[in-house]
């Protein structure tokens, strides 16, 4: 499997880049990868290290957009970007994946405008698998749509489920539509209409309507909302994460020797605590409906995240999502 | 202060409402309440006290509204239920001020339908208050509108910039715009809108978009969105601390017995974290921009949270902060 790869893309690009593709290449034996990025410097990151020279090839670019600029301008304008080329690599063939960690826009943009949307889906969605209490859960859209139309969040249901279950390998993943109650009537315009339609799709597995306070639980695996409404819970629920973890930090600094020593004692479970929130473990957020294997990695990934995003890539490759989505698509239209 | 009090409102009703009122009492000289329920029934409860009989009065109330039913309807209905009975003793001005735990639709509509709105506020809003990080913070609306007209968002942060200035005693409380990104030209049709009125209005200390993964930290004071999305905030904040403290716990209970002893140690810092997420602790949510002093508390409220949301109304009242609601909407109109 051949993976391009935004060299320049995320907070820690590109060294945290560089250093989870070589991670990647001694851990799968099947992946060749292409960095797009200004020769010189990824090649002095490469530098640093030992590896199969066959199985990484560096693409030159010489600029970068960062995520202050206007997505679709900066396409325009930069075509000799890292993240441009990364594209034209999927889109003329010579490879079956993209992973980049940069600007969200310039990705979601640039993934619709050079590699294009499956035949049949009206609008792909970005959804990210995050980590409840009892599983993993999904949110489709979490910011490639902010306003929708009650339709779209059928086809994000439709787009889920067949990601969900082929890369988790669950027969029939749950559904769930985020609400502000759990009654059929409850809601705004969108979902009291998006309600109705999800009702009548006997291919999903729809379970109603699910309030934001269940999501965390992991009880119900893909949950369905515009993107404006997914991103609120998805940074939510990193924010609240982090002010919980941060306050409980705070009540440590202030406490006694007796309870300084209780941490201490805490310390593995502790651990376990933080690696069950660590985003880095799931990789990235595949963006659906795309004619492509499109992965957005996290902005502030390390080394390990690029890491999982390429096992993700993998994962989406191996049991054929694509294909899926191509013929559930192509049935409909 | 005379307050009423649905006495058959919450989970826990009516057992903890009539314990919190006994506790209020003895902590607040001058409050007189009036309780609104079937008069034996409360008056079992009350007998189980002992406490100053000329200053509870029971008012016979035979009806009870439950949340399961449609808010409107069941107000038209029931006009012998307990939250109409409240009602109607602030309207024709027995009491000054009203507390309710039950059926949130009910309590809105009841509000909005009996009390009515001050003059030249269009929508009211809830506005729950969160314990963040470093401070309280308040997101008005969490649900009584969930498809909003960008001045909405206005009249809104107005609201609540007078509840806090008043109550938290802070001169220029800090208003944010609940958004997916922090730049002006993010969000929905909704925000992009809100965002250029909220600027222009130069009685409000605005600073912009809010990420919803900052609103935890409690460093703004108000959050303004429309109902579904303030709904999401608000639920999601509740079902994270509850998700991440049930994690740790699980992680406590599988593990060994030098983490439990650590765990031992550690008590008074949990206690306190604990009492940190304690919404008890707050009372409850305003309803504000209806004319006058409504005060929903959670549906699982205890007494404990019932003796607060009455010192909360003795807050609201004491600090006229409705006359400063009717002055700001009177000039406007």
């Amino acid at each position: 499997m051949k993976i391009a790869i935004d060299g320049m893309g995320g907070d820690n690009a590109p060294a945290a880049v560089v250093d989870g593709a070589i991670q990647a290449l001694s851990e799968y034996d099947d992946v060749e990868l292409f960095i797009a990025g200004p020769k010189e410097i990824i090649d002095l990151e490469l530098g640093k290290y030992t590896y199969p020279k066959d199985r990484i090839t560096v693409v030159d670019a010489k600029e970068v957009i960062s995520p202050s600029e206007h997505p679709v301008m900066a396409l325009r304008k930069k075509k000799d970007s890292s993240i441009v080329k990364a594209l034209n690599l999927v889109k003329e063939g010579t490879c079956d994946a993209i992973i980049s960690g940069g600007s969200t826009g310039a990705f979601l943009a640039g993934c619709t405008l050079i590699i294009g949307r499956v035949k049949g889906v009206e609008r792909p969605a970005l959804a990210p698998i995050m980590p409840g209490r009892r599983g993993n859960f999904m949110i489709v859209d979490v910011g490639a749509n902010v306003d929708c139309k009650p339709a779209f969040l059928v086809q994000f249901a439709k787009l889920g489920k067949i990601y969900y279950q082929k890369v988790f390998n669950v027969e029939s993943p749950s559904i769930g539509l985020i609400n502000i109650g759990e009654e059929e009537e409850k809601g705004n315009e969108l979902t009291k209409a998006a309600f109705k339609l999800l009702k009548a799709e006997v291919s999903i597995n729809f379970k109603g309507n699910i309030e934001p306070r269940d999501i965390p639980t992991g009880d119900t695996n893909i949950l369905v909302s515009d993107g404006f409404v997914g991103n609120t819970a998805l940074k939510m629920y990193e924010g609240s994460a982090s002010s919980i973890l941060g306050i409980i930090k705070d009540e440590i600094l202030k406490s006694s020797v007796i309870s300084k020593l209780g941490i201490l004692l805490l310390k593995p479970v502790l651990k376990s605590i933080m690696k069950k929130f660590d985003y880095k473990e799931v990789g990235g957020a595949p963006f659906l409906g795309v004619d492509g294997i499109c992965i957005k990695a996290h902005g502030s990934s390390d080394a390990k995240a690029f890491k999982n995003s390429i096992k993700q890539t993998k994962l989406f490759y191996e049991n054929n999502v694509l294909e899926d989505i191509r013929n559930e698509f192509s049935i409909e239209n």
